[in-house]
C-alpha cells in the first residue's frame, strides 16, 4: 500500500540572533534540515547574517524627496504601488510572496521580536503590500491569505510562569502583536506558537527533546488547526470593528474575544 | 494663602519617529514644553536624531572576545556589573536612573513600538541594570522601583478598534510586552497609556484636543493612579510564578487576572 505523499510546499524561515552558535541558529539550521527532508523548499532570511537594516526611514523610499515632510505610511504605500522600494525591502516581500509558510525563529527579548526581526516587519510590511489599497481588507482574508505562520521562541524563565495563570501572561497573549496583529491582520494563518523554555542553560537532553517536539511542530505546519481568530469580513464584528453583542464564548473576556470556540 | 508647589521632578521623553514635522515630534515637543513649564526638568532621547543603534550585537560589549560564542545575556550581565558596557548605552542608563518617569513616545506601528525604539529597550535594560543579580526581585520592587512611566502612541486607526470589545484587542493589552512586560518587570509604574487615534488624517482642532488631552495626562504623571498590577513579592503568586488560586477578580481571565481590583 502506497503512503500518500505530502505535497511539496514553500517555506521561509526568518532568524534573528546575533550568534552562529546561539540556540536559536541551531534551531533554524534544524527547522531547514527537517522541512528540507520532508520534501519542502526552504528559503532562509538570517537577519544579523544580512545585516538587515532596522530601521523605517526616508532611504527605504528612492522616489522620497529630501526636502519633503515624510509620512511613513503614505511613502510606503506609493512606493510599494510604484515598485520602487528599497532592494532590501523588495527582496524580503518576494520571499514572503513565494511562500506558503513563514517561520520566525528569535529570542524572546522584553516579551517581544528583537529589534532587527521588529525592523523586518516594520520595513517589508507595507500598506499595499501586507494591507491597504489593492489588496482584500485585514482580518481573515488579508493580502497575504493563503498562507500559514509559525512563531517558534527561546525563552530564559520557566514554562510555568507563561502558563494560564504564569505571571507573564499566557504566551500567546503577549505574542498578540504577531500572532493577531501581524498574521491574522494580513490574512496569514497563525499556529500556536512554539517555545523552548530554559534556554540560557537548557542540557543536552533538554535540546534534544526542544528538536523533538519542534520537529512534531513543523510536520503539522500545513496540517495543525491554526488559531480560530475571528473574521472581520465573517460578520463577528460591527462597522466600527467592535465584536457584536453576544457573539463571544460565555464569560470570555480581554483577548478571548476574538477567538472562536475550539473545535 | 499659599498654594502647594508640586515637586520639581527629573522626566525622561524618549521619541521615535523618523520625521521632525511629524506629529510624533510634535507631541514630544509639547511634552517637553508642557513639563518644563510646570517646573520639571527634562531630557530627550530623539532616537532618530541620535540616529540610535536599534540592534543587540557584540559591539555592544567592548570586553567580549570577538572569537568567542555571544551569550547575549551572560555578556551583556558582564559588561554591565564592570561598567564596561558600550558608551551609548551607558548614557541611556544614566538618564533612566536619574529619572523620576520615563514616557515613551511613538507611533504604534504593527501594534507595538517601532524597531528603533524596540532597540532602545533591548540594549538598554541589560541585566544588572533593569533586572537580574545585585538589583531587587522583578514585577514591583524592581531594579528601578520608585519611576513612573507612560507610553504616549499615535495610531492610524479610530479608537472603538482599540475598545474593550474592539478588533485589535483592548490598548492595555496590546501594550502589555511594555506596561507589564518592561515597566512592571523592572519596578516602574506603568499608567494607563494615552493614545491619539486616526492620526494619518487628524485635523487641527484634533490636534489641539489631543495636546488637551495630553497636557492633563502629563499634570498628572506622579498623582494619577499606576495600572495595579499584582506583584510577585506581595504573595500573589506561587513559588513557579503562578496566581495562586482564588486570588483573581471572579471572572477575570488572560491578562485580567494580573491586574488587581481598581481602587
Amino acid at each position: 500500500m502506497m503512503e500518500t505523499t505530502p505535497q511539496q510546499k514553500k517555506i521561509l524561515v526568518v532568524s534573528a540572533h546575533p550568534e552562529p552558535l546561539s540556540l536559536n541558529a541551531s534551531l533554524t539550521a534544524f527547522a531547514v534540515e527537517h522541512l528540507r527532508a520532508a520534501g519542502h523548499e526552504v528559503r532562509v532570511s538570517d537577519l544579523y547574517a544580512m545585516k538587515w537594516k532596522a530601521t523605517v526611514d526616508a532611504d527605504d523610499f528612492p522616489d522620497h524627496a529630501g526636502d519633503r515632510r515624510l509620512q511613513v505610511m503614505g511613502a510606503s504605500e506609493r512606493a510599494t504601488l510604484a515598485g520602487r522600494l528599497s532592494p532590501d525591502i523588495a527582496a524580503e516581500q518576494e520571499k514572503v510572496r513565494w511562500s506558503d509558510a513563514v517561520v520566525l525563529q528569535f529570542p524572546l527579548w522584553w516579551f517581544s521580536a528583537p529589534a532587527i526581526l521588529k525592523g523586518w516587519i516594520d520595513r517589508v510590511f507595507t500598506s499595499g503590500f501586507g494591507y491597504g489599497p489593492e489588496v482584500p481588507p485585514p482580518y481573515s482574508e488579508g493580502a497575504l491569505a493563503g498562507r500559514r505562520a509559525l512563531v517558534s521562541v527561546t525563552a530564559g524563565s520557566r514554562a510555568s510562569a507563561f502558563s494560564d495563570r504564569g505571571i507573564h501572561g499566557r504566551l500567546e497573549d503577549v505574542l498578540h502583536p504577531l500572532q493577531h496583529g501581524l498574521f491574522w491582520f494580513t490574512g496569514m494563518e497563525p499556529l500556536e506558537p512554539f517555545a523552548v523554555h530554559g534556554a540560557h542553560d537548557l542540557p543536552e537532553e533538554g535540546f534534544a527533546a526542544a528538536k523533538q517536539a519542534y520537529g512534531r511542530r513543523l510536520d503539522g505546519l500545513f496540517t495543525d488547526e491554526p488559531v480560530p481568530f475571528r473574521s472581520l469580513v465573517g460578520g463577528d464584528y460591527d462597522h466600527d470593528m467592535r465584536l457584536l453583542p453576544g457573539v463571544e464564548v460565555p464569560g470570555a473576556g480581554g483577548l478571548d474575544l476574538h477567538v472562536r470556540p475550539r473545535g
